[in-house]
C-alpha cells in the first residue's frame, strides 16, 4: 500500500522524516506520495497565528532541545532558522508544481537541508531556485508555481488535508489511517506493510 | 543514572508509558523514581481549562484512535474514559502519600488499569481504596494522602515540574536533560545509560 507524506516546509519534525523517509520506504518496500501543504491556515483556524512552538514557550524551549538531539542521532545538521517559523509558501508552491519523481523528493530535501542544517532563509526566492536547479528541476517551475493554477492546487490540497482529519506535520496517510509526527513514521509503514 | 518518571493520573499517554516501565528499565538497567504531578495548573497557565485534546478537535480525534492502535500492539486493553480528563487529584495525592517502592508502582498501574482499561472513574475514594488494597498499600495512606502536608507535598512537585520545564506527561528527566512523551522513552533510557 501506498502512504502519503503531507509536509509543512517550514515543520522542524517534517525535516527529519523527509529525511530519513527514502530509506525507510525503501526498507519496508512501501511507496510515497509527497504532499506539501501548509500548516498557516491551520493553525489559524485554531487561533494560533504563529508556530504552537512559539506561543507555548516550554513546549518550544523542549523543542529545540529535542531536535538537536533526534538530528544529532541521524547524523543531520541542525540550526535553529531564524526566523521562525520560516514562510514557507514559495518552497510548497514549487513542490506542489513540480512532477512527482526523484527531483521533486531531491528538491525538498534540498530546502529542508537549506533551512534546517545552513539556516537559509526558504523565503529567499534565489534560495529556493537554487534548492530547484541542484535538483534537477526545470527552472520554468518556478514561474508555474505562481500561476494561478497551481496556487489553488496547494490551497486543495491543503483542504484536503484539513478534511483527513490533518492537523500537524509531519503526516502520514495510509488508506483512512492517519499517523501524526515523526515517531508515527514507523508505524505508519508497519500499517501499509499489514493492511497492503 | 537514575530517570524520574513524571506522571499525570489522567494523562493517556502516561498509561502506556506506566505499564512498560518496569521491563524497559530493568532491560536498559536503569532505575527509576516515580514521580506524580498535576497537569491542571500546568495547563491553566497557558490559558487551557481542559485537556488540549479537547480544546483542539482535531488533535483529540486523532488521539483516541492513536492510543486505541498503541494500547493494541503493547497487549493493553483499552476505553475512553468518561469524562476525560478525569479528577486525578485524589489518586495524585495518594501516589505522593506513598512509600517509594512495588506497592507504590502497582497502585499506579491499578489506577490506569481501573481509569483506561476498566473505565472506571478514578476520582471515586472507593475505586482509589480498592486501587491501594491490592496494591498492597497500607488503607491509613487514604487519610495520610489528605493531609495539610501532603497536599503541599504534591503542590510542592507540581512546582518542581515547571521549574524542569515539564509542560506535558508523561515527562522523563535524566539529569538536566527532559524527555517528552511516551514515544521518548526510549530515548531517555539511552541517554541515562550513556550518562550515568
Amino acid at each position: 500500500m501506498q502512504i502519503e507524506f503531507w509536509l509543512e516546509f517550514a515543520s522542524t519534525y517534517s525535516y527529519l522524516s523527509a529525511l530519513r523517509l527514502p530509506t525507510q520506504t525503501a526498507k519496508a518496500g512501501v511507496s510515497v506520495r509527497w504532499r506539501p501543504f501548509l500548516l498557516g491556515p491551520i493553525f489559524a483556524a485554531q487561533g494560533w497565528n504563529t508556530s504552537p512552538f512559539n506561543i507555548y514557550a516550554a513546549k518550544g524551549t523542549y523543542m529545540w532541545r529535542d531536535m538537536e538531539r533526534r538530528a544529532d542521532k541521524l547524523g543531520l545538521g541542525f540550526q535553529r532558522p531564524e526566523p521562525f517559523p520560516q514562510n514557507s509558501l514559495l518552497a510548497a508552491r514549487v513542490a506542489q508544481a513540480a512532477p512527482e519523481g526523484q527531483e521533486m523528493i531531491a528538491f525538498c530535501h534540498n530546502v529542508y537541508l537549506a533551512q534546517f542544517s545552513e539556516k537559509l532563509d526558504i523565503s529567499d526566492p534565489n534560495v529556493i531556485a537554487a534548492c530547484a536547479a541542484s535538483a534537477g528541476l526545470d527552472a520554468k517551475l518556478l514561474d508555474q508555481a505562481q500561476t494561478k493554477d497551481n496556487k489553488l492546487a496547494l490551497r486543495a490540497s491543503t483542504e484536503e488535508a484539513i478534511r483527513q482529519g490533518i492537523f500537524g506535520a509531519p503526516s502520514f496517510v495510509v488508506g483512512d489511517a492517519l499517523f501524526w509526527g515523526d515517531d508515527r513514521l514507523e508505524d505508519a509503514l508497519d500499517w501499509a506493510v499489514q493492511h497492503g
